[in-house]
């Protein structure tokens, strides 16, 4: 009942986020206010859009592992719910971030500024994660999903570099993103047992965060 | 627990697509910002609500036969997921396109845009349908039920066509797109049955789409 | 199953029309793109407001009895599927009238118009009651519920009378909304026994609709 | 069946109310419509983020409280589902003030509006719990629960103090939203202790309001 309430909490939020960032997608006035009906007036959107793409996977594999984390889950206490809402409000900024970083391709600061957002969201994760297995206790199925987690580790690091990198060039920074994506999603067993030290989860089974 | 999720958050998704396209329907203002009140001044927007309609249609069928096939579905295996996530993010451009052709009405490159992401979306709903037969065997109740799916090889075709004779007239795509939402909704026996050669599943029981 | 899919995408669909509306409530800017900080200057959103009000209580009534009704359901066919999305594609309208109506105030078209759109979603509403009707079969309880429907039928009726009155004083169409609404939410016995001659159904226990 | 539905229908409203307010970050156009790219732009959106995260907070312990609450509740007659309606009505205004004060940093007007709202709330969540008491009977878990309610009766004391503070000097009453913000979250035994006269509920798990 609990997690139920819980779960369904969050996937609305999620599905809101997702949702309202297409709103972003609008094709450009001109300076009369008139919209163009042509493919090339499009252009300038393409950058809108590949941000918007990205922060789709991110929140896409979010809502995947939170999915398979509560699905460990037995217990919420109170400060699951506070945990989980912290969360959810750092992945509710990813919208803003997402337009800044898309109307201003190759601008260093609002490159930095989307990856301290998910930064803020991989803390937020790791607090979750780890208010559930206090909560769960250290035998728990939970626990011992998230043992030793290489990947967990390998991308607050990452996002860390991508940050500063935005100032030397936003490329570098864009290029990381993608790679934390890529290295969450793609179920790739070598990928996993390098950073992971032999425990191959699966990628979508995993119950971390990127 | 695991279908009632996904099932959960892709009702939330395409829940507030559908209510996001309302957004659009906006009375327009004069040169000097005002509204006016005459319902005259709704005419431009006939266009705008003529392609909402059309597409909270497709995003009916489709939550309809998602539902279905889901309705059918025993194991959701990480794949499924993620290619429910891939179905969902075609969906999502869905406002985009809509707003942008109703907004230029007889435009060739907005008409065609809007078949594309018809098509991508069909594209991605094969791929999910493709996966979750994989999970669940070849001799589950899903893989008899969509068995020869002549509906479902024929709509990609005609977008194909939409597409292309959006160039030559836009009357044609309208047409056309129309032509395959019907195909979907309009539960007459004899058009499913020359379509899928014998099959007659009942428009809204097919775990197909459009 | 089927029955609590149809319920979550009908709650979801009614939230997001529901919280949309909010969106109208924008302090108003003067010519400089400037938004004063005194209430003073809420005053022209007062009929926004009152009309974001009226919406939000007729949303409320419809979630009310759809909940109740698919309460009294067991069966749900496809056409049931239909015939809901039907309902929820005219309360998706509601946002865009109330905001033109909540703009011109005692102006006669966005008046009417707030009408019509009320009066094809009470046309909706009933159109879902027989079509689970038949499903369900004529002993059901659904049918017993609504047996004879004086509330249900007194409704479009007055909807159509505010919506000619409109052209003559929008003040008796506000009159007439107001006092349709009330009719669905006072729970005065008396009232619904004059309506429906002699059935107490009690008011929020009522499966029809306004 | 009928909690489930209300569970729902609540939660997505809420979901989708968090969600909008952030809508209001947008960093701001220049005099030609241009938007910065610069950090440094994204100061007079200082406020605006502050304000959405006082919101988001009042969000989160409205949501973890009416979850407590409803858990502990068996009935649900036809006056709950409206108490609750109600409730969610003034929740939904909680954007337009949060947006509006975010907006008019030490602006005494938007200050005490956004106390008004909360006041609001506050009535009506109040008339929840004593609806649902009433359903529920004296004896029920709920009514021992929120028992002698310390917590529930100091709060409206201070948004009164802070909607009058407002024009003496905005910042007591930002302080005041703090403070009452902090008395619901911070789960200190003592605070709990001196408000709520020896009962200890955990600021969580307490099925009151802010």
């Amino acid at each position: 009942m609990h997690k139920g309430r819980l779960e369904a909490f969050s996937d609305g939020v999620i599905a809101i986020i997702i949702t309202i960032m297409v709103l972003e997608l609008r094709v450009p006035a001109d300076m009369d206010g008139h919209h163009s009906d042509e493919i090339a007036a499009l252009r300038p959107l393409l950058p809108v859009f590949l941000s918007y793409t990205l922060s789709y996977v991110y929140l896409g594999i979010y809502w995947n592992n939170h999915h398979h984390m509560l699905h460990a889950t037995r217990h919420i206490s109170g400060g699951v719910l506070w945990a989980n809402l912290h969360l959810l409000f750092w992945l509710s900024l990813v919208p803003f971030t997402t337009a800044w970083m898309g109307d201003h391709a190759w601008a260093p600061q609002p490159t930095a500024t989307y990856g301290v957002v998910l930064l803020m969201a991989a803390i937020a994760y790791w607090i979750l994660v780890q208010t559930i297995r206090k909560a769960e206790g250290a035998d728990s199925l939970l626990a011992q999903a998230v043992g030793r987690d290489g990947k967990g580790k390998i991308s607050p690091l990452l996002y860390v570099v991508a940050i500063g990198a935005a100032f030397v060039h936003p490329a570098i920074s864009y290029a990381l993103y993608v790679t934390v994506a890529l290295i969450w999603i793609v179920p790739d067993r070598r990928i996993e047992r390098v950073l992971s030290d032999g425990r191959a989860a699966g990628a979508t089974g995993h119950p971390g965060r990127p």
